[in-house]
């Protein structure tokens, strides 16, 4: 009888890991030898600085598999409990419709694509980006809307920067309405107060009294009220103020839109199309204004362009705009968007059309009716004498008993002072929710009978003069697709459109672009994570008070912060968190005048932005010829700014893509004058298990979940930014007026909308960590180790700018194309688009350095990829050579034409290069060809034309 | 104040309705407009024979919409309980690897694609299906495999079939070892009966008392005992007898299998490759046998062949083995495969390479060696002496105590009679399995410890000399897709080869082609359906009890039979149980000499072979010129049948796509004569709601659950074929030897392996008939009005072979493609694949008559695809002209070549017709192209190479 292999001999340490890596231990040999590097050690020696080594393993408990991880998500799901949510205040349950929940929500052909910057190969999920803007635009009464934005509190923040930006009042005071929800007042005190606005809050009657740059008003308000805006914006308009407009979408289907009644900016949330409430989120904010405003509207906008064949093309518009922002005069940092969930609102339009939505509006409009009928009759007297689907409700004394009763029924209602509830009525409200609700206020022997009531002419809660009159959604788009299989059919043959991770690398330098595993996406979808209410009753979110708090614990051990504030739904919203607490800091300190921020010239345009929104002055320090900060810079400028010295941003490694040697030595400066220090986590993934920020000496950085820990791109949206804080920091973090979080100071206002941000993505970070446990390490290992290995292959056809230590590459690496661009004439653009022909996405162009490529491959991608994109970049390079030698001229060549459509090779070919060498470059593409849609978008044209809505459909013959 | 519509007006009470049709009502106007009608009704009436019509409507429950249907499923599911199963008898633990549960069982591009009958289309599927092969072939030790049957039972009933056909011994003796489980016993015991071969169930040591032509063993054995094979193979051999051998594919990996130690054929399920439970299935079974018998090889085949520019392509080869059954001659009905499934295990195999399969069965047996051990050393005796995953244990007296021990500790063992007890462990099972098993069988204070006992040298259960020695699995596609993104990528590559119904209409004849609408998908990979043993208590499957009785009623109300038989799990399987039945019935009225089974010439070619099956003499009836059933000839030969007559099998409305308007008079003539009428269901789609099976006059029906009630086709798989009967043929339909089912007569033997069949698929046909309701009448005319739509427009262009009264056609139509073929040359062939260069699926060549093309719409189509298929028809009927008139020849031009390819028109140019003409003929490919992978794939060349196996890498380049 044979021995057998006993169970530790045969258990799997390491089952995810090996899953979530590229190379297998094999290839990363190969890859090591091409290196001359005898191991991964030899490699991280070589190229992390060792004053900053972690050199001990992550404080994190054991990998759990797959099952196991899942089984224990499950668990704490389990301690969830959804009940029936009518507490309003901007999250409606909704129903998601399954072809939409199957096919895009969980689908990496959408949710792994990135951020639409490369329109030839995107042009799916611009088309759908395109419906939510013509949605917004039909619905709002406004001529222009923008592709979304973080949420609804934040985009009203954003609507207030607009008013100071646009106004040609000189007033620096904002008026907010007292009924706009509080999370949004919340966060709208918070931006004003680091701009320097005055911010008014007050009944909207005494609107009259004050001179303001512009207002804030709510439609329908937090109570249900609603109001003729007509005279309030009347009164805006004539001070030279801007009326910015919070509405409820769905409500818009039976109101007139606040764009008919004058408003300049309309915004709000796009979430009860269709997108669970999620105990928060992502979802989608709407923004419209005028197109006279069209240059300061935050936020991406999509438009309409054409491409070189003179075909339709979308793009993004007016990018300048966004991805360049401009520093230190920029107010906002926005740079993101929440694409997947706007995909999802605007896909729920389109399936269910202009009578569809109407229906669903009425309905839910028809049940308030009938249930504020019913409780008048008995009684109970309604606070607002209009509504939509909302009712404030006078109980009384009765509260208790009511609340009691509505606790006994899962029914959760919105909690109000002095004897009031209040409640929202949604799509998925029906006679049943009704009746429950007569149960729960007037106890059972009610008599009433929903049918019955139903039968009588009930009057509306809409006044006659603000029910809409105007038709919306007429486009062919919400008017085609209303069968499952034209809708299935219209999803597929957008999705066929666009390159997402599913298909090839995403070699950006800009995200990191790893893998989104299935067991990591698949508990967001559990309806205990995706149907909670965020302002449900702590008792009902157990589970994800266990998931979150675990989750921060492990953020903690991994970047050696002690505490982590969620609250952060972007990147860019993390920085700004994180310098508002260390403005908070410093004054707590009695030092409120520190308020200059020293940046890099190498940072990102967010780091500036951020700053000028936290009501810092920039101080811009010089970086040497390596790249890296110039030491006596800094010193320099530390010591000028003083006593004014706040802090200084920077990004580690840098985002020339090495580990400065100096960061230390530069955290100690910034310290030793006083200053505080955030590091940007862009670059995070460098770092996790090698070394920690707080070590390193940041007092508060952000954690970028959506590169570093997996949440998936969704085409541009959602992210998640939390930050990371030093104890010293922590009371000074965000908190919120609606749900009261432990630890910060409980004045502490609310940076967006929900206390834990867009909650519901969270257990995709959850399951990465516990899945990699503190093997979290490897990963960072294989993705310096494949940034090395590229540079190692293709700096011989285009030099790696920078290097740190060893002449080594951190996890990216930055491929100078000004050489060759100033001998051929072909562009960094020339290289990037011709990618698409060998089936690969773009790198980041032009940044952080114009006129180069860089590449980020993550540990996620195999080393054939790797191979495949080197083989590709080396093809590129042979045919730029063509152009050199003369063989092509400088403008008919396979490089400048690219990428290169169908349209191209079924009319007349006469290129001095074959149709083979266009389209089909290499054996890879023969068998499995991606095809770019349109040729190179015209961006000039598109931002001299600007045109955001649906294209007529003859455009398209 | 507005008037408000109510409650009722806003009812949507079709709300799935509306998504389940193609054409909306205003649609459907323009179309009966375009026929010259003012109603569906007015169709109704000029198309359906008056005299059958059902003139009221169905008696199903009120249609619910999505959410309120699968909140209903969901309640059941939640009566349902998920215990730990190690009953085993070939249904295991499995972990679907998440990666491929999303992107493949979840995903509509797999599961809605058609069998791939059109390689040019397919080869995806066939890609992964030829990987199934490849994993049968390693890992039996085989020459040859098929892509799948229908699970392991029948397969043994088809291996015995095989040794019939081909063993050169005369006798007609089987001998079945008694240690095969007992369903696969049954199972072959009813074949055998209908076959006529007498069949002898004995212990394998007899075996060699007997003269035979063929032996079904299994290895090992039910009760998990493992037998070196060659004694007996070499006794069967030595009698020019067949060794059929049943093999557990996870054993294999570390056994000897049974190839190699001679067997003849090879089969088992796949299973436990990461195929959901499922209350029995559907599970794809693997059958490999020798190169020598390749043409008795039942099911399909995937081999290797080339296509028109030499290239490698993969087709179904030997089909003329399959798709023409020979008729009266066959002694097989397999038309079908689990293809879904069956692609989930090979990607499974894929995923884990060999050394994760191996590592996954070291573990189990390791486990069980574990287990072996403790309860050996504790006084419990092994009952087989040999194991790998299955102990079968005497316990005595303990056995209550034991199994009420395994019942709170939630695990379900295998009750066996004479106080022993078994148990099979799977990759689900863990130290803390083994634990709680020693907890059940020795009490909690065993003292055992399961790291402990892994710590010492345990003898293995295998013996030495059944140790396997040859390795399996080198080709690369199972050695280079073991990161997630690989594996993700090369999922994704697959599909993207293919055309499903996500992508355009499958405009088939011989099958329904609808929307399985996602809502339907759903519920059918919740854990609560999905992972349910089949022979697990039925206390614990109380949901799917209260399921399948429901779908089992309106299955009743919506064919008119009084009871309904849920195992049949493939069409064809339906009609061999439906003839057994009648056969079973024939003989308890002591008039078993009735076997001559009438069958239209028209009919299916499975008719005959099922009749063959159940013992029976096809005797053919002519049909007329207009295609119906010749009368007369009827008459007579029911007439010459006499006290010989069993019954007829029709189709309706017939094979040539018209509602014959005889029918009823036909089953008058069968039932006067004594005999019983099986209607064939394949088009039950034209008849749900209009009129039904048995009050035509049918006895016995199957109802293709995967054409009529939304199953999706799965790319070839899996179906459900459930009969309905009348009230006296009921105690005669199948039961099952360890799960009784209360209705037939428990002595009936069963016809597949799971007593319900492939269970888990069920709700998808019980969500659509709960989300229809009696609206199920509109789908069936919507379905004729599309039919006629495209008789109508087509029809000047191809002639519209067949219509019943009023000219009218039924749910298809038969396009003849004769007359332009003799004219032109060109055939039904060329349409079909220059139909793919348009973004279409071929049509049904051929069937039911040569030279034809066969095309059923379904009413899920939009009138819009409708209008688009029409305009490709008549696109490439001005192309048939341009040969017919000369200006292309008969072979250069565009039908000949089809399908094209990127590989055509990256090479030289030189046809007649231009690129643009040749892959995009029309707007909508010029914007959603899609691509068939490989020109016209060669036939004749991959039968006469017949090579099955995966390609080496470098045929590729």
């Amino acid at each position: 009888m044979s021995q057998l292999p006993s169970l530790s001999q045969l258990r799997d340490p390491n089952a995810f890991l090996r899953r979530h890596l590229g190379p297998d231990t094999a290839e990363q040999q190969a890859m090591l030898d091409s290196l001359g590097l005898g191991s991964r050690v030899e490699l991280i020696e070589q190229t992390v600085p060792p004053g900053i080594r972690l050199n001990r393993e992550l404080d994190l408990p054991p990998a759990l598999d797959e099952e196991a991880a899942l089984a224990k998500l499950r668990g704490y799901a389990e301690q969830n409990q959804v009940w029936t949510s009518l507490i309003g205040m901007g999250y409606h349950g909704t129903l998601t419709p399954a072809v939409i929940l199957r096919n895009v929500l969980e689908n990496p052909g959408w949710y792994t694509a990135y951020t639409p910057y490369q329109p030839e190969i995107a042009q799916g999920r611009l088309e759908a980006l395109l419906n939510f803007q013509q949605l917004t635009i039909d619905l709002t009464g406004l001529e222009l809307a923008n592709a979304s934005l973080l949420d609804e509190a934040t985009a009203a923040a954003e609507a207030m920067a607009l008013a100071k930006r646009v106004a040609k009042s000189k007033s620096n005071l904002f008026f907010v309405d007292e009924n706009c929800h509080p999370q949004t007042i919340s966060v709208v005190q918070t931006r004003a107060e680091g701009f320097g606005f005055e911010l008014i809050i007050d009944a909207v009657d005494n609107l009259k009294q004050h001179q303001v740059f512009g207002a804030l008003l709510q439609y329908p308000d937090t109570h249900g009220e609603i109001r003729d805006l007509r005279p309030l914006i009347d009164h805006l308009h004539a001070q030279q103020a801007l009326a910015c407009v919070c509405a409820d979408l769905l409500s818009l289907l039976l109101l007139t839109p606040p764009g008919e009644q004058g408003a300049d900016v309309v915004f709000g949330s796009s979430q009860r199309f269709g997108v669970p409430m999620g105990y928060g989120g992502p979802h989608a904010a709407f923004f419209a204004s005028r197109d006279e405003y069209k240059r300061a509207i935050p936020g991406r906008i999509i438009g309409v362009s054409k491409d070189a064949r003179g075909n339709v093309a979308l793009r993004m518009a007016l990018q300048t705009r966004e991805q360049h922002i401009r520093r230190e005069k920029a107010n906002s940092n926005i740079c993101t968007a929440q694409v997947l969930l706007a995909n999802i609102a605007s896909f729920y339009a389109v399936y269910h059309g202009p009578q569809g939505l109407k229906r669903i509006a009425q309905r839910v409009h028809r049940l308030t009716s009938i249930l504020a009928a019913g409780l008048e009759r008995n009684g109970i007297t309604r606070l607002n004498k209009q509504f939509f689907d909302t009712l404030t409700l006078e109980v009384g004394g009765s509260q208790t008993a009511i609340l009691d009763s509505a606790r006994a029924a899962q029914i959760n209602l919105r909690i109000l002072g002095r004897g009031q509830v209040g409640l929202s009525l949604d799509e998925s409200c029906d006679e049943r929710t009704v009746t429950k609700l007569f149960d729960v206020f007037l106890g059972a022997d009610h008599g009433l009978d929903v049918a019955e009531l139903d039968r009588e002419a009930l009057i509306s809660g809409i006044p006659d003069g603000l029910l809409r009159a105007t038709p919306y959604l007429r486009h062919p788009v919400f008017n085609a697709h209303h069968s499952e299989t034209e809708m299935l059919r219209y999803l597929k043959q957008l999705e066929n459109k666009d390159l997402a991770l599913n298909q090839s690398m995403i070699p950006l330098g800009s995200c990191t672009m790893k893998l989104n595993a299935s067991s990591e996406m698949i508990p967001i979808t559990w309806p205990a994570f995706a149907n909670l209410h965020p302002f449900a009753p702590k008792e009902q979110a157990v589970g994800y008070s266990l998931m979150i708090s675990e989750l921060e614990s492990w953020l903690c051990a991994i970047t050696g912060f002690d505490a982590i504030c969620m609250q952060p739904n972007s990147g860019a919203q993390g920085e700004y968190a994180g310098l508002l607490a260390i403005r908070k800091y410093h004054e707590s300190r009695q030092q409120g005048a520190r308020d200059i921020c020293l940046i890099p010239a190498s940072a990102h345009g967010t780091n500036p932005a951020s700053a000028q929104m936290a009501g810092m002055q920039v101080v811009i320090v010089d970086c040497d010829d390596a790249g890296n900060v110039d030491l006596d810079d800094l010193k320099a400028k530390a010591t000028a700014a003083g006593d004014k010295l706040s802090c200084l941003m920077a990004t580690y490694p840098s985002t020339h893509g090495v580990y400065e040697e100096g960061i230390s030595e530069i955290c100690e400066v910034i310290h030793k004058h006083g200053g505080q220090v955030y590091m940007d986590g862009a670059n995070l993934n460098a770092q996790v298990g090698l070394a920690r920020p707080a070590d390193i000496g940041a007092d508060v950085s952000h954690m970028n979940l959506h590169k570093t820990f997996c949440i998936p791109h969704g085409g541009g949206g959602p992210g998640m930014g939390p930050i990371g804080v030093r104890a010293h920091l922590a009371p000074f973090v965000a908190n919120h007026p609606v749900v009261p979080i432990d630890g910060p100071d409980p004045q502490n206002g609310a940076v967006s909308a929900a206390p834990w941000g867009s909650a519901s993505i969270l257990p995709i970070s959850w399951m990465y960590i516990a899945m990699m446990g503190p093997q979290l390490a490897d990963a960072s290992e294989v993705a310096i180790l494949s940034a090395n290995y590229l540079a190692k292959h293709l700096s011989g056809a285009f030099p790696v700018l920078y290097t740190g230590r060893n002449e080594r590459v951190a996890h990216e690496c930055i491929l100078d194309l000004r050489p060759l661009k100033a001998l051929t004439g072909i562009s960094e653009e020339d290289v990037a688009k011709r990618l698409m022909d060998y089936g690969f996405h773009a790198p980041t162009m032009s940044f952080p350095v114009p006129g180069t490529l860089m590449v980020e491959p993550t540990e996620s991608e195999s080393k054939a990829e790797l191979d495949r994109f080197i083989s590709a970049m080396l093809s590129i390079r042979a045919e730029i050579a063509e152009v050199q030698n003369g063989n092509w001229s400088a403008e008919d060549n396979p490089l400048k034409r690219s990428p290169h459509t169908l349209a191209d090779i079924i009319g007349v070919w006469d290129r001095p290069y074959s149709i083979e060498q266009a389209v089909t470059p290499d054996a890879h593409t023969r068998l499995h060809k991606y095809w770019p849609t349109v040729n190179r978008v015209d961006n000039v044209y598109g931002d001299r034309n600007l045109f955001c809505a649906c294209v007529p459909v003859d455009e398209y013959r």
